[in-house]
């Protein structure tokens, strides 16, 4: 068995975006087992789709169409591969009364060329599109396996993981499974990982081990493949634990587990809340967290001190500790820290000051970061950074460290 | 004249990495006016690859491969079309000397596979690669441009834009050129925008006009081909004007714009400085505002006031008010944008408190949401919006809404 994923979409070809969907349907396929030889896109044309389409029948059993699926005249993934395949193109009721709901809810007018939104092939299971209007839809003819899905990632990843896999299963009695798991790093470069560990990687195939770097964290994705599904946990677990023994300090989690849903979970289970005082990351440290479905519980507000102003008025920095220690300074993060606890009457207070460039601060260069934690009943602590990297890089890696330091913590002692 | 972009490499169809390469060709095929029709993606097998080659020959005069270049045994892209083409391999004596001479610097042994990389193919014009060992190539044979280029990005975009480029436009003989522009769109749907311009973008072949959504965000690319780079200004300026004479409301910027950098650079011009109290946003709005460089003469801080203890403690709402109107609630917004601007000495205060989800809060649906604006000397307004989406996408349109909102305000009096 084996795939080829076709992109539509002109945007494609003009080089506007990169096609991130072939990488993700890529990366999905091979955890089930199933073989990609072949990327394909095409603009939104339908003699060049029709074409390739045509290829692609003579070398795939599997065919994932990504984009094409909208409502305006350029969208015509649809239409060709009901000509190609010569099947009719229905209205599917429950996609339309999903549409007219949106358009209710959201009190707009709908125009005539969103109904097309809910026409899917007829006799194909319908992926159902939870995140916008295009349902997705597969069906199969003549051994051949045609998957649509819409093209805006948002769209496209939670149908393919919700519905889309599900169907492929199903369809091709998937026996032999990848299992993967992936480990979360954070505090220590991909090169010292990767030679803390290098005779685990040479020595293992069955799972093997992968590292990755990305967002200035590093993953190590292990891979099993197997029938048996204790048998690969029992296999992920040993090289697991054999990983863990060397770096183990630096793993804060596994999958899709993120510094951030960490720390809120870690908060959660002491039933402890939080503010942030934030300087250089401008907020971003406290609008990661309550990104989070739930956070309410535990992230209670905060204070962007972006200027010297805010920091005295609203937070009560001394001027005259601003003046003769700086606002890039120990003393201050503290500050910062234990009063917007007191502040916003939570259990932890958490503070950033520093440097994100790109100019220098105060004679600090950029990446001078001072992180403070303030936790009632305890001692304060300031941790000092010093960080490389873009603006983007700085602020970002500063809101992990901040997470770092306090799951660190959290770790140790009531 | 049209091209098709061959990649190769494994670690593609394992979804390892996206196809920058081909975005990126893309964007400067395009610049060159030469039309891009196909992106194929294959892995490191010589029988998939001869086959994407002959499928590539039928349909296009220039094809550009990126991979397979290197020293390993994988690498095989040079001999496949060696083969294909009954071109002998020869080896370029420059770039042995090159690679001999990278081997003493770096005080390395040089292996017998690294020669491999400078071979070439019979005839071809050699591209020389400043930043790696591998060189580039290309020739024509039997009406068919082939381009051979190295994969990482690090090498190929330097080699294609000093050498690669070069080469097109002298065997094109390349003088039409194609001039693009983007114009940014918010607060109006794809479907809706594609509606009010249909007779527009029907009637137009040279500029063209082409709507794309994303991020909650609609942008129209006018696309004009030229001999003249004048003439090609005026053909865009005139679309543009017939375009903004309809949805002009709508239309915020043009090109790499974003709403945030844009609101920043028309508080810059007057003068003008802003603080936030976020509660549904947790930050986002002023986050994104930091994370522009020279945002601090503009951005002097603001409240995170995710519960209502802070609201109430921190920003002065009266716990009558929040208990009477409920946090979701307009005069809520009012005082948190006039209390935020008072507090950190702003002039202009900005408020968001709403409803991200996924659950109702104080009866009101997600997606319910209030965005204040106070500005020093004029009357506070209140805005009342229905979103609709995920929590993400609540929270960022949300945060995108109060820029659309304060643009208007800039635009209009002093």
């Amino acid at each position: 068995m084996n795939a080829e994923i076709i992109a539509v979409g002109s945007e494609l070809l003009l080089g506007q975006i990169a096609n991130t969907n072939a990488q993700f349907l890529s990366q999905q396929l091979a955890a089930l087992g199933i073989n990609v030889y072949f990327h394909t896109v095409v603009g939104d044309n339908a003699g060049r789709l029709e074409q390739a389409v045509k290829t692609a029948q003579t070398r795939a059993n599997l065919i994932i169409f990504t984009g094409g699926l909208g409502p305006t005249k350029d969208d015509l993934t649809k239409e060709t591969i009901s000509r190609l395949l010569g099947r009719r193109l229905v209205i599917d009721e429950e996609a339309l009364r999903e549409i007219e709901a949106y358009f209710v809810r959201t009190n707009r007018p709908m125009t005539e060329n969103n109904k097309k939104q809910a026409l899917v092939l007829e006799g194909s299971t319908v992926l159902k599109n939870e995140h916008g209007m295009a349902p997705g839809m597969a069906l199969t003819i003549d051994g051949i396996t045609y998957m649509l899905l819409p093209g805006p990632p948002k769209e496209m990843q939670p149908m393919f993981t919700k519905y889309g896999s599900a169907f492929l299963r199903r369809t091709f009695s998937l026996s032999e499974r990848i299992e993967s798991r992936v480990l979360r790093f954070f505090g220590i470069g991909e090169s010292a990982l990767e030679t803390a560990i290098a005779d685990l990687i040479d020595a293992q195939s069955n799972p093997t081990i992968a590292p990755l770097a990305n967002d200035s964290e590093v993953t190590l994705r292990l891979t099993a493949k197997h029938r048996d599904e204790e048998e690969a946990k029992r296999l992920l677990d040993e090289v697991e634990a054999a990983i863990l023994a060397r770096v183990g300090r630096y793993c804060y989690g596994y999958n899709d587990e993120t510094l951030f849903t960490k720390t809120l979970e870690r908060l959660k289970e002491r039933g402890w809340t939080i503010a942030s005082a934030e300087s250089l990351t401008g907020g971003l440290f406290l609008e990661q967290l309550t990104s989070i479905p739930g956070a309410s519980q535990v992230a209670k507000g905060g204070v962007i001190c972006y200027t010297n102003g805010v920091k005295e008025e609203v937070l009560g920095v001394p001027r005259l500790l601003l003046e003769a220690e700086g606002a890039v300074s120990e003393p201050c993060a503290r500050l910062l820290a234990e009063n917007v606890r007191t502040m916003c009457n939570a259990d932890v207070g958490i503070s950033f000051t520093g440097v994100a460039g790109p100019d220098p601060l105060e004679g600090h260069p950029p990446g001078t970061v001072y992180v403070g934690i303030a936790i009632r009943g305890r001692d304060t602590t300031v941790h000092r950074l010093t960080l490389s990297g873009t603006r983007d890089a700085i602020r970002v890696r500063t809101a992990k460290y901040g997470c770092f330091f306090l799951l660190e913590m959290l770790a140790t002692g009531r």
